[in-house]
């Protein structure tokens, strides 16, 4: 497949990718960072997300894509997906009229950019119509897309490699859909309910999201296809075949292009953004012996815990960088009333104009010294550090401390970094709004 | 459908549900509680669970099925499933051969009572049919089974009401197979890897598990098929269709029967245990007013959070019964030096004899008195209940503690409940074992 280098610059594109990189499920993320320049296209790409569906199979009162994992509902990390593919021009969320004001202000609150919302229709592809109809009535025709997207806004996970592939063979064969192996057999029942043949599963795929389409090929699908097609149709590509005589070329997916059903997958997206989201974090020794020591320490604990530990002395000059990142913050005091750093990590952080996209976690580890527990101080900071917390609560970051004292005896100094560790990774993963603000013992 | 109110007893069918009901995913749960008697059948009725698999879509080391939640391998969760069904006589699991000492080891450490473990073949079919020559041939003929249930180890959520249906059919029939609707569209794809047609999706249904035989049926199918079927073949129930002329009588299967098949599936799994094992606490609280007025506003904060919370003032008498559920405990105290009342329940746990299958949270909210703050007790008390929780987690226990400062201020006070509430419900939620023995302030 020939992939250009050439980036099409229209006006509402946005050259660089959003300063907050979307959530990746994988190891696979970090291949497309190096090399953004290789999914390049050469043509406009728009991208139309149906997200009229109810929810009933969820067993929720919210329709599934509009529940939310750490305060962000379902469809805006999806829409995340596609502002972060740089060639993507446009996303078309298509809700039921109920939903306009919701998703208007979903779109606002979580900054999306390039992203049109209009009324569905009472069917999925009398939506996925509306959504087409949207990008070839309102956009000038010198940027219309030559290709369209098809996607689930409940498939939050789809990434640039395989739209790339789906847009690169849209464009070439007018039609192109993600397939993925059949988890189950696939069986013909009688109208007793008995069963009739099972089908032989090699030659059966399932068709899954995203698909992509000629702007033409799915313009004229839809003005050709009868009403019982918009009632009762499943498939795109079977309408660009039948009224079009494009046989879609078909692409197997990755299994991250799961798509959101039941409840259980609720957890199962949650638990893989917390996945993703714990991944790093940045260790701010204040440059004091103590506290190297103690990152020392604790970066090989981490590395046993799966996570990965920039130590920084401080946020001048380059290390400021780490404030755009979807990082972590642990921030290690030595010096007896020391929240003023964290104060001031708080402030940077806010400095630094972070978009709440996803809370946040920031760790204060409190390296006191014995003298230290008898006095007043162990009583005041709890209080202090609580209503730090309150506030940052607002701001999306999650604060808690964790106190940690000094040992002489070589063993028992190891346990405590150790369990340092594993409480810092343990409130790093789990991100629980409810315990901010304790400040817990090593 | 007849429902047999008779019960068989044979020598090794255990009489009673053992002590510590099964997990269940929804409140369906309690309806199979009350009547357990409309699900008993009059026939003998055993289980094969193939759990050969070795896992390559979850993109694990270890195989899905001995994948662990809360300490606990999935292939046991699902055993329990079956063992809590009083009228299934046997299970037999069969692994892989370099699997068979750690299915061993699990099922002692679990205390699987009905469980035999045999080796598997190299294909799916010739391990079931392991596990069905191996339910003929070793056991009296006076026991054998009429009906032969066949599931998978990584479906660990099927509920007996389901297993009866599958059982009543399949003695009826021959033969039962549980069937879902298709979540995807399926399309038959030509060779050159293009679509062909799609199917109607309302004509076909997914093969899902469990699925039953009459011992007769599913024993000829495997004496008479070919050695291609046993290493090609995907469903029993074509087997039965082909070898016996038994046309499988299918059942709409609840969304619950679902599969683990991906690393995402285990976090679904999981969530679901987490969830079934947040339902419900009982609160302790010595009888003393001001623990009983805690008790009064923490059980309306609980009902908000969606948990059930008993109050009792001990665990004397007929209230020892919580000792043996499967419920977290509160315990709040009241006194100076009150760690004696959680150390009392500890033992009352251990007295009971509670086997580990999940791990249990207590919780001591401990009510000081504003003068308490400043004596000695508040830095001697971290150190305790650090060490209780220490020993108390070799027990699969996991004890935290929540301290609560009495105040004058009725709105400080709600507060203040309302915190312990929440931070209760999250420490019982999430179950962090990094988090054991810390004090939290609420």
């Amino acid at each position: 497949m020939d992939v250009s280098n050439t980036n099409v610059q229209n006006d509402d594109i946005e050259p660089e990718r959003p300063a907050h990189p979307a959530v990746f499920p994988s190891g696979e993320a970090g291949k497309s960072d190096h090399h953004p320049a290789g999914h390049y296209v050469d043509f406009p790409v728009s991208v139309v997300l149906p997200a009229g569906g109810t929810g009933e199979r969820t067993g929720l009162q919210t329709p599934k894509q509009f529940c939310s994992f750490l305060g962000r509902p379902l469809i805006s990390y999806t829409i995340q997906a596609f502002e972060r593919v740089s060639w993507i021009q446009s996303i078309v969320v298509v809700v039921a009229k109920e939903n306009m004001d919701l998703m208007m202000d979903i779109t606002q609150r979580f900054q999306h950019k390039r992203v049109r919302v209009v009324s569905g229709g009472s069917t999925r592809h009398r939506s996925i119509c509306n959504g087409v109809l949207a990008l070839g009535e309102e956009t000038p025709a010198a940027v219309r897309p030559k290709v369209v997207i098809i996607h689930d806004a409940v498939r939050p996970f789809v990434e640039e490699d395989f739209l790339h592939k789906i847009a690169m063979a849209a464009k070439e064969q007018g039609a192109a859909g993600a397939i993925r192996p059949l988890v189950s057999t696939v069986i013909a029942t009688t109208s007793e309910g008995y069963l009739d043949h099972s089908l032989e599963r090699t030659k059966y795929r399932a068709s899954e999201m995203p698909q992509g389409f000629t702007y033409d090929v799915i313009h004229q699908a839809y003005q050709r296809c009868t009403e019982s097609d918009f009632d009762f149709g499943t498939e795109c590509l079977h309408l660009a075949l039948q009224y079009c005589g494009t046989n879609a070329k078909l692409i197997e997916g990755p299994p991250t292009l799961w798509k959101v059903t039941y409840k259980r997958d609720l957890a199962a997206a949650e638990s893989i953004i917390k996945e993703t989201l714990s991944q790093s974090a940045c260790l701010i020794t204040g440059g004091l012996l103590p506290a190297v020591t103690l990152a020392d320490a604790l970066q090989k604990a981490a590395g046993a815990l799966d996570m990965e530990l920039d130590v920084i002395p401080d946020l001048m000059g380059d290390n400021a960088r780490y404030l755009l990142k979807e990082w972590n913050f642990i921030q290690v005091s030595v010096t007896g009333s020391c929240l003023s750093e964290v104060e001031a990590l708080l402030g940077a952080l806010e400095a630094a104009n972070r978009a709440p996209l996803h809370p946040l976690v920031v760790i204060w580890v409190h390296l006191s010294s014995s003298d230290e527990l008898s006095s007043s101080g162990n009583v005041a900071e709890p209080a202090a550090i609580m209503d730090l917390a309150s506030t940052a609560k607002l701001r999306s970051i999650l604060l808690y401390g964790i106190q940690l004292h000094p040992s002489q005896d070589t063993e028992c100094w190891e346990r405590s970094v150790l369990r340092v560790a594993e409480i810092a990774s343990a409130l790093i993963r789990e991100r629980s709004p409810a315990l901010v603000g304790q400040l817990l013992q090593a």
